[in-house]
């Protein structure tokens, strides 16, 4: 035990995760959480610096990662397309994560505020990268704030859809549905 | 000094954000506020509860007015339509603040994370409320969660326009041109 494993951190996670339904986020500690996992406090600080960003800790990742699949949108792509192109990107990273983990972790956030203010504003800076992007594309304002807002409104519906109902499709699948749905809301008028 | 005047609310809030402005958020004090407003402490704890009430004080009141513009929509309106006459109704409501006071109040937040988070819970916790009165006119789901969550968005951009640069157009008509930009950005695909 404490012994450098390479699952350490998945198992940490789930420890986490795990605990932070059974008896709340505020109420767990890291070394419950190492305890669980069968590993040492000194590891989880060597995977985490705080419990919070078991919660958060892909979050540089996955920006990099929608960013760049925006980047990359063909120059055809309107502003929302592009969009769609960086949600792609999300859904392939997110989407190997085990359901049943984002499950709890869609349900740690609805039942702690503060959580859920860091999510949201998690989802803000990535918007405002994505809006950014947008521009260096030759998107003008307010369009690129529309369309980068719109994609992060897509992307946590779809997520929590995905945690959610279990309607046997894939989180790629539920994220172009969303973006379609999106489109049909605000057609017309 | 000291006795109620019926403009003693907007004189603490003038006051309130012009030190906001000044001296930050973090370091401006209450008994300050009054002082500047030439008021007492107790005048200003009459009107808010602290002095982050004094941003965040219209809240209950302003997503009582978007509701009640949602739920009174015409039947045959859509549901991006429907949130639109709830902008109507936020529109009319804070386009009587005063322009400046609103463009101090954008900065202030701009400049503060936590009251950052603090905006995007509420407009999150109005989206939510939205999405409930579109679901009772018929609307289903993810459907109305992304036409309130849209509308927010709009809501959001159409502040920060209407407070950042003066281009003449009133509140109403900058939230309508907002409607109409998400419209283009998100057609067709």
């Amino acid at each position: 035990m404490g012994r450098w494993q390479p699952d350490s951190r998945g198992r940490l996670q789930e420890a986490a995760l795990a605990l932070y339904s059974e008896r709340g986020f505020d109420q767990t500690t890291a070394a419950q959480i190492a305890e669980r996992a069968g590993l040492t406090e000194r590891t989880f600080f060597r995977h985490f610096a705080d419990k919070r960003e078991v919660l958060f800790g892909g979050s540089a990742l996955l920006k990099e990662r929608i960013v760049a699949g925006v980047a990359g949108a063909a120059a055809s792509d309107g502003p929302l397309d592009a969009v769609a192109r960086g949600l792609d990107a999300a859904a392939a990273m997110l989407g190997e994560s085990r359901r049943d983990l984002t499950r709890q972790r869609q349900a740690v956030l609805t039942a702690n505020p503060e959580l859920r203010e860091r999510e949201l504003a998690k989802l803000a800076d990535y918007a405002a990268t994505i809006a950014d992007t947008l521009r260096r594309r030759g998107v003008s304002e307010p369009q690129a704030t529309l369309a980068a807002e719109s994609g992060m409104t897509i992307l946590r519906v779809a997520m929590q859809r995905w945690a959610g109902e279990d309607d046997g499709r894939e989180l790629n699948v539920i994220m172009r549905d969303a973006v379609a749905d999106l489109r049909a809301v605000t057609a017309g008028g």
